[in-house]
């Protein structure tokens, strides 16, 4: 099969089928009308094969996971989806390969409303290119500059299940399914991103670790922070390996957790468990922003975690 | 160096600072004021390493090409560029070489008014996903759908130029520079492709052969076209060797022209040679659109070209 027939027949139609698209796959450009008030949010990521993922990934989990990851960005801004492009880049035109890996973007990218309008198929080594497109009222895009000392720090979900997977997988040693189900399906929180607009001060989301991601929002707000480990969300595998191993790396520098982490102002401290109730989704506050800058972390029995483990950089660590 | 330190060094700020960026590079999302009035046009490409170009390739040629390609895309619609985003895959970290990719992928942007406003860097083998982002006002876009029996079709520039460097690479033989700078610096036709809005009725960029990327055009039009070869704009190299071998795959068929081919209702083919001769561009008419499907080359001696060479497609022809 052609390029052109591969690309018809599974990507020509993926996701929602949405009225601001005034042009979607098969010209030179897609062409998008934004609503006036509505700001563009867009954000692009690659993931490449032996990388960001085993090759023998299954190719639905590559699909709705190459999505997830950029819709955890938009998330991040308090954005909602809207368009995608896809750019994939494979060693051999493989329908069946296709057909799940569109099946997996597709199911994610209808589930938020979200249409795939263009992209590019290439032949080479297997990898992903996605940009994301979402729309934010004027003025309310929760950026990671604004948080102010005094305000709450706050993460979604758990921390560390993605990174216990994969531990497990390097070592050759079962996986339990909820924590592969971790690493290949992470649930962006869209919903949440939307609902903290107005309450949220500074936002990320963790796709590097939560040192890390974090410390970039610091570095970027020009504060610092304290955090509780004993206040980390844990499930209780990451739980019970840190109690085992007194290392705190797991839910502090693992990545792919895509779960939000957040500052608050005290005066909207008292919308946050309203919200998480009703989103079903765990908030859990795991510290504050102070004036003086640096991360520090306390130890359940007090003491200050002697050295804060890095996050994942792809050209430091490799 | 790190990689944050390595964005922040060469891909903070390229290109120009337009007004309508409300966050660029280092946030989740770059942020985006779209101006009433107009919609948006975006382009996602990728070029692959012994793919798309040879691995020894130039890096200040490669930044520069990488931006090209997108930015004929938005000439194609009649698109004014306005911002890209780069997902940069490379093996490693060389400083040297991520300076002459920035610095040739600046130099065009500059030149475009286009600002860089966010991305990606990976480990990987090396390839380079750009989206380029453009405006039009609404209503105004050129697709390839609208062309009609009657319209006169038209091409900027010269063909094969790229595709002789190429074939003379390939045999290890010398490449005249004029050929070279076509295939490393192809010029995208902006300027041309927003000047012909209100004037050509359907439009693409030559990317992968005249022959194939005219043949969308009319598929996409539901018509088909009659080409008089002895028209086609050829240099001086291409013509001496179409003389030489009577084969016409060079003009017709290979990738990388980077020309406007678009088409021109005779009411308004009066405003081609002023505006050929304002842009300082040839532009010559080599057929017209036909209700019969299909796409008929006539040789120079008034018989029918027997067979068609095909373009360039990534899973077909490797």
């Amino acid at each position: 099969m052609s390029e052109f027939a591969l690309i018809r027949r599974y990507f020509a139609h993926l996701g929602a089928e949405r009225a601001d698209v005034a042009l979607g796959v098969g010209d030179d450009c897609a062409l998008l009308n934004i609503p006036a008030g509505q700001t563009l949010a867009v954000s692009l990521d690659t993931l490449v094969s032996g990388v960001h993922f085993f090759p023998d990934v299954a190719p639905e989990a590559l699909g709705y996971k190459s999505l997830a990851v950029g819709l955890s960005d938009l998330a991040a801004m308090g954005a909602d989806p809207a368009w995608a492009t896809l750019a994939l880049t494979l060693p051999a035109a493989d329908e069946t390969w296709l057909r799940a890996f569109a099946a997996g973007f597709g199911q994610l990218a209808s589930a938020h409303g979200l249409q795939l309008i263009g992209g590019d198929t290439t032949r080479g080594p297997l990898s992903v290119s996605i940009q994301v497109h979402g729309l934010i009222p004027t003025g309310t895009a929760i950026r990671r500059s604004e948080a102010r000392p005094g305000d709450a720090i706050l993460v979604s979900g758990t921390l560390g299940d993605a990174g216990l997977a994969l531990r497990h997988r390097l070592a050759a040693a079962p996986v339990a399914s909820e924590l592969q189900r971790r690493l290949d399906y992470p649930e962006p929180r869209v919903a949440l991103g939307q609902r903290l607009r107005g309450i949220a001060s500074a936002m990320i989301d963790l796709s590097d670790g939560l040192a890390a991601d974090l410390g970039h929002l610091l570095a970027a707000s020009g504060v610092g922070a304290e955090l509780e480990l004993a206040h980390l969300p844990l499930s209780p595998s990451v739980a019970a390996q840190v109690a085992a191993t007194g290392d705190w790396s797991l839910p502090l520098a693992s990545g792919d957790d895509y779960e939000l982490c957040f500052c608050v102002p005290a005066p909207s401290l008292g919308n946050i468990a309203s919200l998480a109730a009703e989103l079903n989704v765990n908030l859990t506050q795991i510290g504050w922003i102070r004036a003086e800058s640096g991360l520090t972390c306390r130890l359940p029995n007090g003491e200050r975690l002697p050295t804060l483990p890095g996050g994942y950089d792809h050209f430091r660590t490799d």
